[in-house]
């Protein structure tokens, strides 16, 4: 799998080897941005004379400053598209990106639109970054919840079992790292209220390709939360309930504190993609194990990597 | 004519010397970004150091991005002061761009009141570029159409047949484009719906210069598109007419397509300034002679030259 | 007292010595931007790959601008959170600051609500500068214009006489400028409609520390413009009257133009933070003496000093 040159769309275009080569790329960016003894400095100008086309037709302050702060510590340069009125004057998606692409040299696109960045990428010669299209895929969240994984847990993650909670029904980010986790021999929890459970279409590609040891449903984090290495926390949002009466009912399970960690091992690495609406209580930061903000922060080392493959630059 | 230190407000201000030196630097600026053999890549650094003020009234993503990527490509950076509420506050545009002035080394202004650029440009100290001022003019826009006239019709424009097609009454980028080919000896057909024609006073300004050799008016294409070498499309608006009625009746004549370009010759260059929506139909776009994404990447090379001429970079 | 490192939330925290040391390198980025004689230009890449965080919860265009440019013309970038929608899906502040964090090296916030910026500084690993925190306080611009007293008062403060004139009791940044004040020896007239006096707690601290000369209040400019070296005007905004009758009756009091001035010396510095709306009349632009926009152009170079003093880079 070579990244030089290629749209990133999905996480089923990934392969072992080009994440690890890609993992390698970032633990660079990580070192030549923290100024660690030994860094390549080179890294934070391998894309002089670049620039990065953004376009958010959804907002995501979190996502896009990740891509454009990725590309400025590359040494490159942005342009934002995000939210400006005048890409809605009626223009098809295709005509706005064949634009965009004759001021820079990779884009990046979120779209609202299930399939939307996929269908868009035939109309283009400069690589697009896929940074969500709606209820599809968010591949460079799962590559960068997978770079944390393996940070937090010593650089394996081969036998880890990982326990996500939340709402697994409508959340992308949970489909898109079960996805990604389907290539490693991990145990996957599935933590969710009732009608809120991860879909059978995303077990089923999990399943099909052979090497999770296995995929098991719960209703209740108290159930596994002592064999859990890596407790992925999601938010479920009130709209998803028929009544406030239901929501009521199952929200405190749903909230990770004091209380719900009490036999969780001290290594269990706590993430959430953010931002958190109080499903992690703030009594929770002070765990060393509470890798969230370092979760947000590999983002950036991992988009960078991203990037500068794509351009060939690293 | 110099550009060095000056105002870019009009196209009268122009001269074809001046146009020719600058359109030198936009292919040199061209070739630098394309990394072209014998490039003189110190094009992407001469403008290091210089800050961009954009300042857009209206919101306008094309001129927008073209102009910032401009600025970055050349190495220098740029401030985004666009459909910011606070220059909202009351406050009287010359104050407004007085306060830019004092961060930046060149500004570029999008107002939608007719001559308002013009005004403003007596209070600064620092050169202003016009990016369109209402019904007025659009100089730059106007610069990278002729620039791209030149590029696909093999470096010339004398004798050139050149026909604009849709609304030219209210169409500024297309009264600009008329007033600069006005220096060169065309032809020029419009070809409007009734009561959309170009104005008289846009074309006894054309008339006055001697130089153009024909100027006429036709309400269907289908009369001049044989001998057409260029034909420059604007959209046709539907709230410019006075009835849905009226619009539907002459809709079907100002879409460009395969049965309205069957005897157009092979070479027949075709251009839009963008966006479309609908005048030219995508099946058109795998012509070799459609322009119009080519057009679009011009403006970047054609801004880079004046930013950088006018910078004293180039 | 020292910048590197430190977070610059109040003008409490400022030294004399510590004030002495960031003006002379506000000199040096002056001398650098305007390209004088002997200029240190080495100053223009002293923040090479170093990324601004800039966070604005109200707009701001020009203190948002002065941030930006300052850090570009120390070679540095920045990224805009500002009126982003997503910094309002129901996140803590310090959550939002947190991540902004993770992607940069220095911070800048403004916040509607007084003692926010000081209350999340605490979480944050990284320096954080306070742009502005409501009624609260706004110590970058009390800076520059302490700076610009000094550039066009032949640099000296002690000694001379500061006449503030407006409404001096919401005016955050008369207060800021006031408490910056108290360390010199300077005597402070303040001018205001009846009603929107200073507030006794600005008057009490500036008191406290034992340096400024006299503190006289009165509601007419022309019983203090004759003794003024320095004229610092702000808005009488219309809405904090009772009626508008009332406003109608001081209104014209508050106007400084020919007339007002007749009596000041020639050398009498008129300084506005902007934008203005009357205040000044533009008949008063120049006087030689007018330096509102030297003013705006030196709060550049203030904040150039206070990002490289903190980020250790001058």
């Amino acid at each position: 799998m070579s990244w030089k040159g290629h749209h990133v769309l999905s996480v089923h275009d990934f392969t072992r080897e080009g994440i690890q080569s890609l993992f390698e790329a970032a633990d660079k960016c990580k070192a030549a941005v923290k100024d660690e003894d030994g860094a390549d400095k080179s890294v934070l100008d391998c894309c002089k004379h670049k620039v990065l086309g953004l376009v958010f037709y959804e907002p995501s302050t979190r996502t896009n400053c990740s891509f454009a702060t990725a590309m400025l510590r590359l040494g490159g340069t942005y342009i934002n598209v995000s939210e400006n009125s005048s890409i809605k004057k009626g223009e098809t998606l295709q005509d706005t990106m064949r634009c965009i692409e004759c001021y820079s040299d990779i884009m990046v696109l979120r779209h609202p639109e299930k399939g939307s960045v996929q269908a868009v990428s035939s109309f283009l010669h400069k690589p697009l970054l896929n940074a969500g299209d709606g209820a599809g895929e968010h591949p460079t969240q799962a590559l960068l919840d997978l770079y944390t994984i393996m940070q937090e847990q010593g650089g394996k993650i081969e036998g880890l079992t990982i326990t996500m909670l939340g709402d697994l029904k409508y959340g992308r980010t949970t489909h898109s790292l079960a996805m990604l986790l389907a290539m490693y021999g991990v145990r996957i929890n599935y933590v969710t209220p009732a009608g809120l459970g991860i879909p059978d279409s995303v077990k089923e590609v999990v399943e099909s390709l052979g090497k999770v040891i296995s995929q098991n449903e719960y209703l209740d984090l108290s159930e596994v939360i002592a064999e859990t290495d890596v407790l992925y926390v999601t938010r479920v949002q009130k709209e998803r309930f028929e009544s406030l009466d239901e929501y009521e009912k199952v929200q405190g399970s749903f909230i990770v504190n004091h209380e719900t960690l009490a036999n969780a091992k001290d290594t269990c690495t706590i993430m959430h993609p953010l931002p958190r609406v109080g499903e992690i209580s703030e009594s929770v930061d002070s765990y060393p194990s509470a890798a969230y903000f370092r979760q947000m922060e590999n983002g950036m080392y991992v988009r960078m990597a991203i990037i500068a493959k794509v351009l060939g630059a690293l």
